[in-house]
């Protein structure tokens, strides 16, 4: 950014955040602010007002001396002061200039409301472009156009710079949404379930700012506890995979990607890639930076009430109160599912449960403090909880029995969990349109205690907090980079076949198993034979029994064409096997792959799939039935680290088979965590790969060797 | 019951159900009751005044004249009038004699409140029992006891015979709940949601009335249109299974069962018995009898807003209205995922569409009438839809914008609606801080429109009326009798080895492969030899190879021990084998059961578990590491018709290797269906047989044969 060019008021506060100006305005210029009612020039003046903006508005209007009662100027040049936001709501047409017009007079940042743009064809793409050229020439940041808009319900600035009419209280979770439609109704999730809001962003054709950049700059907000992201799916990755690596971890950001369904119908062409969908990218994004995903928008909003005001637990160890058996029991069901243990007591916890509760109470785990327990037995319960070394979260089961102080219980509870020692979700059923319950509801809610109204739902999100402990525990480490790699002799046999045809071409047999060598990645022995006796000498080298495949530029499916003989054992059947194949492709230049044939190992395949912009999907899983009929692989994305290795060899279903199971050797898993390794470090260093496939690698106690492969660069 | 005994009051209300007088009181007793606030005997009068119960209220205390301004009376005797329900809030001690008192006064149902029966060991049990004797005397019905009590929520009886404090309005959905805690929030969320109740019973100890016969009673109940279901378990299976196969598929029982995560701890003896955990069992009744079965609370309640107003769809095709994109991408996710199609409509209501609608709006399925759309524009589009052949149900995706007549929009919705001609189900987002959007929530809700929150839990619903519309054309079929089968025969091995123990024995091979021969079920031709010379003719008469495994009591896990020898091919190696075995096995007499084997099939195994109390589990899968890692099987209970066969075949996770796959022949899929069902009529003949395990059986092209089995019995 050249800063000579720009106004003496944008260099002033040039010490923050750039998008400061955006999320955080002292001045809000309307260009196009209208006196008509339910216009969008009229809605966001008054959402303003209502919102309370602690800031100055400025409308800016040709004709009207005042809209909503506040002083219109004809131009915002005619303004007197700076201007840190405008929002733009006029015809398309006038943007560009109005753009220009907005960085001559300093404005930082503009929201541009109107449509008409990117997403009208050609003719708005150039009026898009045209005012993105006058937008950088100032120095002038963009968000929109054809969106929604910003809030910042912090009360030192209430700017709902935004159309919608859900008023938000402030709180600690912020939302970025592509979707305008998704971003207000989650919005208004978390206002109905009173989870209070910070900052949202709803970014429309987000032809300058990011959603990248929007949670980057979250991530850098000290008033952002969490973060609620939705998306269709990224149109820079990349980007956003730095964004999410800086944030990820130190806040919960809690996302959903819709489209999930549709990915299964975009097959792509190679075996690889017709299992890697387009969806499966943004879930593996969203693995790889720790972010949590979710398939269910209920459970997200849900999960973001207790991000929202609760710790994180250190462990899967839950404590259960309750004053009520069954509910308890359903909770049970689900904790477990997600993966955390309800353990047993310790002596000394029992002791004191059992001289402080009552006598019908049942003192275990879960603690039954019964239905008449009061909020000095809950607070007994809730503080040997608290103390107890073996327990890491509390999940209270709270029904407001008739006869109960039930906002004795509420106060006790919010009382202990104000320490913010361990997390407490508390499952509060009761019946909200009596009087006396909601006042003990909302003792719960003033006190930061998430509250929900069904076991599973609360169970669900004590589960998503522990799911988060996990991604923050989970130090994936950096990808290993292997020394002794023969990268030169790899870029010359990708320099010579490189294509930059979209489709690719495939490597010739020969640079394939060259190109896994130089990479340390260990192949069956082979030779290249021009002839018959070229083709017994090969065999006799390497060894029998051998394999024979013929060799001919565009014989990609050789073994369905009758290319390829496997299991030759003697010197005669090699001349037969090869006379065959010369009979049966007689054009072209036609030569014989000998490789040594190695069977009795355990199959397993390793897929590599490029995709634009993203870099590459690497998948493991065991050959043959298991990747054909049960598809069972797994994916991620590269560089794949050896925590990440591991992981894979573990998470398919048939993991077990890779252990010897029956009688059967286990098969050499290290070795074969290696090749993975090797095999990301081979295509992030060569981007121009654009699918792998090692199938089958045949693994045995001892070594894991590839014994057929394809690359296509 | 001897009606003779019955008081002149019982025999005069006979003509109606027998729990009419438990659902549909005219009178009520409240013995025990109190003048004492927040005390049972008191609240439950508060409740059935607060309620309007249109009945008379008899408070029974012996010192008080009257309690909550109602005349009280001594006892029961005292009251002038008959008397229908008693509730009984006394001490356990003295429930007996009250009980023999009701049978006097020709009281015909019971509620006790009370607690201090069964649940508190032998004294209680004694108690319960003693009151049973006279109930059953009396012909008097007892409710609980332990119990929270039954709500009639229909305004001709408004009875709330119950102490919980959230009151229903009326409507057509009834919940019988084994927990009190967990029927009380079930009817909570009900409320919550404004779906309207019918009838509620929760039942606690339930040492008369119980679960079935509420069901049964809830079938018979016009008014009730959809039942909730909520269990632990059933104490008597069976009874269940015919009370929910007469209801089940005339009205949805929507059922959920908490326990499911303990079941796998409670681990069985043999191989199949440890697969099929107790749970299992519930899940089976629920299948079999056609019970939608829930494992989250908070979508059995929003389901039951969808059952509790719309008709069933007739098949799985959605059509979608939207008013704007993303939510609707979300619902189309969870609705594809739940089975449902979202066909591209004809060519007919693609040009309704496009000459109705707006020009902006997007034609096709979703159809997107965008955010400006009115009410008659969502009319054309429901209109379309509902004239549309290839759809069957219709999804509303509806969000309030402040410029559009949102009230016009569910008027139009309610109308269609109304027609009850296809389902419609509506995620209503709004803001219901809002006065105009509550009006618009009130019209749908009042016009019989479910109204979801999120768009997920919407598809959700849709989802289950979907699921029932596939329970209730799911023809299972009665259970094949095969007639060439010597029953007598089993009759005597069965006969001669049936044991009185819980443990049960194996029976002999010989008997085994008897058994099963004289059901029909293909075994490897087998002999019986004392010694190794008949050994050798033995298989000799067979043919070569044979297995050859050592036979004597007790010797259940041959091949760990050494005690079977497989592919034996010559005389010779028939005398190594058997004089190895005869070294081995010194103790006892040792018999040598030869068997042809037959190598080459897919191996498959049948298993079978015995409940008490409920029948037989029947496991089918493949066998080996798909049984014994994977653990990929699947369970039906006995009786198995032939689609339940056909059914578990295709629903292993592998079920696609049974067919040809990568070159491989396909199994005899009829034969292994036969084979089910036969062992299924086997073991409904014979409820003795414990525990059954065909592993494996030789699944070939042409014939599928059992090579080894076992049976307990």
């Amino acid at each position: 950014m050249n800063t000579e060019s720009l106004s003496p008021a944008l260099k002033k506060t040039n010490k923050g955040h750039e998008l400061d100006s955006l999320f955080k305005p002292r001045s809000i210029a309307i260009i196009g602010a209208s006196s008509k009612d339910l216009s969008i020039g009229n809605v966001i003046i008054k959402n303003l007002v209502h919102y309370n903006f602690t800031g100055k508005i400025y409308p800016i209007n040709p004709k009207e001396p005042e809209i909503r009662g506040i002083k219109a100027y004809p131009t915002i040049f005619d303004v007197p002061d700076d201007i840190d936001l405008a929002h733009v709501i006029i015809p398309s047409k006038f943007v560009p200039q109005i753009i220009e017009d907005c960085g001559k007079k300093g404005i930082k940042s503009v929201i541009i409301n109107s449509a008409g743009f990117s997403e009208m064809g050609e003719e708005g793409m150039a009026l898009q472009e045209a005012f993105l050229a006058k937008a950088k020439e100032y120095g002038v940041r963009i968000f929109g156009p054809n969106c929604q808009g910003i809030i910042n319900a912090d009360p030192e600035f209430n700017a709902y710079c935004d159309f919608t009419f859900t008023f938000p209280k402030p709180g600690a979770v912020s939302i970025v949404a592509l979707s305008g439609g998704v971003g207000a109704f989650i919005m208004q999730s978390l206002f109905d379930l009173d989870i209070g809001m910070r900052l949202y962003a709803s970014n429309g054709n987000a032809c300058d700012v990011s959603i990248s950049e929007v949670v980057k700059y979250y991530g850098e907000d000290e008033g952002t506890k969490a973060i609620i992201l939705y998306t269709e799916g990224f149109r820079e990755p990349k980007d956003f995979i730095e964004a999410a690596n800086l944030v990820a971890k130190k806040k919960p950001i809690l996302a959903m990607k819709s489209g999930r369904t549709e990915a299964g119908a975009k097959a792509a062409a190679s075996h690889t890639g017709s299992l890697a969908g387009v969806d499966i990218s943004t879930e593996l994004i969203f693995e790889k930076t720790g972010i949590l995903s979710f398939s269910n928008e209920e459970d997200l909003c849900q999960a973001a009430m207790a991000f929202s005001t609760q710790p994180i637990p250190k462990g899967n160890r839950v404590g259960i109160i309750t004053n009520t058996g069954g509910p308890a029991v359903i909770a049970a069901d689900e904790l477990v599912s997600s993966g955390l243990q309800i353990p047993a007591l310790s002596d000394k916890a029992l002791q004191l449960l059992r001289a402080g509760l009552l006598p019908e109470a049942s003192v275990g785990n879960p603690i039954d403090v019964v239905a008449t327990g009061s909020g000095a037995h809950f607070r007994i319960a809730l503080d040997v909880l608290m103390d107890e070394e073996t327990i890491d979260s509390i999940f209270v089961n709270f029904v407001t029995a008739p006869f109960t102080d039930t906002d004795e219980v509420a106060r006790q509870i919010v009382e202990v969990s104000k320490r913010q020692r361990k997390p407490i979700i508390c499952n509060f059923m009761t019946n909200l349109s009596m009087e006396r319950f909601r006042v003990t509801a909302q003792l719960l809610k003033d006190g930061g205690v998430p509250c929900y109204s069904f076991p599973t739902t609360a169970a669900k999100a004590m589960g998503a907090l522990y799911k988060f402990h996990k991604i923050q525990t989970r130090n994936i480490g950096e990808a290993k980079k292997f020394s002794v790699i023969d990268k030169v002799k790899a870029e010359k046999i990708i320099a010579a076949y490189s294509s930059s045809s979209d489709e690719g071409r495939f490597l010739p047999s020969p640079f394939v198993y060259d190109l896994l060598t130089a990479y340390g990645i260990p192949v069956a022995d082979w030779r290249l034979a021009a002839n018959t006796n070229d083709a017994v000498k090969a065999a006799e080298e390497i060894g029998f029994p051998v394999v024979i495949k013929a060799e001919a530029s565009d014989l990609v499916h050789k073994s369905d064409l009758g290319g390829v003989a496997i299991n030759i054992k003697t010197a005669a059947e090699v001349k037969i096997a090869v006379e065959a194949m010369k009979e049966k492709f007689v054009k072209g230049e036609l030569k014989f792959f000998i490789q040594k044939f190695m069977p009795g190992g355990k199959e397993l395949i390793i897929g590599v799939s490029g995709k634009p912009d993203l870099g590459h999907l690497i998948m493991f899983g065991m050959g043959g039935i298991y990747v054909e009929v049960l598809k069972d692989v797994v994916f991620k994305l590269a560089p794949v680290t050896e925590l990440e290795a591991t992981e894979m060899l573990a998470s398919i279903k048939s993991a077990k088979l890779l252990d010897g199971v029956r009688g059967q050797k286990g098969i050499h898993k290290a070795s074969v965590i290696e090749i993975i390794q090797r095999i990301s470090q081979l295509v992030c260093d060569f981007p121009q790969i654009k699918e792998m496939d090692l199938n089958p690698l045949m693994a045995f106690e001892n070594k894991t060797i590839v014994v057929d492969a394809r690359i296509k660069i």
